[in-house]
């Protein structure tokens, strides 16, 4: 009776036992736990980490609008193509008011819903204090330990947690669009630099190649970057609504694996071992905001002072000063 | 001597007097303090705060390349026609890796260099535990306490941040264009909800009618937001490029403010009331997160740890854990 008490309920060992099984459930389940910073879904994730080295994490970024979701969906059916089982993970930006992402799973990807070797999953920030980046990494190697070959990451490429999200992938997709391209801000330059492969997507589009064209200029104007080792990111053309150059995009990202791996894998290496650093500080982040958050609920006098400011009698600084004071003590204050 | 010697040098005092009368070059270096977290910038601002209520904040977001900083420069001409000045604060994405703002003050609405009353200060996040919000909202105090008429601030629109930043505005303007209108994404709800006055530019584009038409139909559907307070957002067509539609624009601004004064001013109140208590939030995220940094950096171990992760031996978690006991202490850990 004890034995059976242990392992009924969601201890964090059943849990990744179920999940290492590829149980969809239970997978679901903790990724829900993740996105809302459940301490269980913490010890679980402490046990699949091991489990999740083996899956090609991509990462794919660009403008709201630039076909992101729909260019995922042909890559899907080329690894699905390919036996490749695969992930994906898709971050939305958040409503501050309705607090949930609006495009839900069910207008993403539709058709590949019934395809038990895809998992897709979106994700929502909620609330002030955001933590996304952490619940990102946590269903990536959620994921990843449920033996998909192939997790794909998408953001919105714009916030620095959408770029710190994809910079930390194996191989990164910068996308963009003709027609975004006509000032200089249609591709900003922290994007230029993580981007492993570029794509001009809705390339039945007049002004495609001369996008290309001043993409390909950017890139060699650009200083090398040590993270891609030499790798010169080449400028894919696609239309992943006519299936247009989806070939060619899948051996772009093969030929940047083949690098990673070369050499003993020695690049690859590096890259994980930067994800690994910035995973710590985002679990770091996130948990210390949600101890001030806790605390601030747990204080309850936020919005009193609010009103003080707004009617004069006070600041903003000098309530946080106050805040910090009563949450850390003087000596926790930042000098 | 003794007296002197007190006034020189930076007090907070000395250079919130300055800032009060105008002086420039005391405004700028006093932004550069915010921007890089000084003790001394907080200080300022602390005194800055009772003298910076009288300005009207706009907001400006949407996705890169619809032309906000076109738009924004054909709303400076109309205000310096009025005889009103104007501060600019412009947010930009980072270089992770570069660490600063790729498009500088020099790009952007150059025309208005020479020009007194109008103010341009281009903001850049750096490093991994951001702050841009708070840094924002201490650069608009300090616009706002040199006596600008309009402090106008402009973000991307799709990180979280970014739409924090101008969901704290008097009035907020969401832009987007045509052709980026042809899929939900275009314009994410989270924006719908705090948009006060929607612009498609580039109207002279083909499939800018639609577009106008999509949004409003998109606007219908939506519940009436509590902090619009009846308000029905209009959707105002512009070229910026080619100065159509901007008076009609600038009449949707002052429309707006009409409502946010009637009553005794009473929604104003209640924005400003909402904006002191977001403004104390991202000061302490802002400060809480410098010092998990400060106590990082003194401590030294993270490279190592994440060696440790990358070669299998320790997890993400597990690091975490130890990181946030050493800083901390047990007692200090999220629940």
């Amino acid at each position: 009776m004890m034995e059976s008490a242990t392992v009924t309920g969601n201890s964090p060992e059943l849990t990744a036992e179920k999940v290492l099984e590829g149980d969809l459930r239970a997978a679901a389940k903790l990724m829900r736990d993740i996105d809302d910073g459940m301490p269980s879904a913490l010890a679980t994730l402490k046990l699949l980490y091991a489990h999740a080295s083996r899956a090609e994490i991509w990462g794919i970024t660009g403008s709201p609008g630039v076909g992101k979701s729909t260019l995922t969906d042909a890559l899907i059916t080329r690894l699905r193509g390919q036996g490749r089982t695969v992930g994906v993970v898709a971050v939305d930006p958040t409503s501050p008011f309705t607090g949930g992402a609006i495009l839900g799973d069910r207008v993403r990807m539709q058709r590949h819903a019934t395809d038990e070797g895809v998992f897709i999953r979106s994700l929502a920030t909620r609330g002030h204090f955001g933590g996304i980046t952490a619940s990102t990494r946590g269903v990536v190697t959620v994921m990843a330990a449920m033996g998909k070959d192939v997790v794909i990451v998408e953001t919105v490429g714009v916030g620095q947690d959408e770029v710190d999200i994809v910079a930390a992938a194996d191989t990164t997709l910068v996308i963009t669009v003709p027609g975004l391209g006509d000032d200089v801000q249609a591709i900003k330059a922290g994007i230029l630099e993580v981007g492993d492969i570029f794509v001009v997507n809705k390339a039945d589009r007049e002004g495609a190649a001369g996008t290309a064209a001043q993409l390909e200029s950017m890139l060699a104007m650009g200083r090398d970057q040590p993270r891609r080792a030499g790798w010169k990111p080449p400028v894919v053309q696609t239309s992943a609504a006519q299936k247009m150059g989806v070939d060619e995009l899948m051996r772009a990202i093969a030929g940047h694996r083949e690098v990673l791996k070369a050499d003993g894998g020695r690049l690859l290496a590096a890259r994980r071992r930067e994800r690994a650093r910035l995973e710590v500080l985002d679990i770091l982040q996130a948990r210390t905001l949600r101890m001030l958050e806790e605390r601030l609920e747990a204080d309850g006098r936020l919005q009193g002072l609010a009103d003080e400011i707004a009617s004069g009698r006070s600041d903003p600084y000098t309530v946080s000063e106050t805040i910090m004071s009563g949450l850390f003590g003087d000596g926790m204050r930042s000098k």
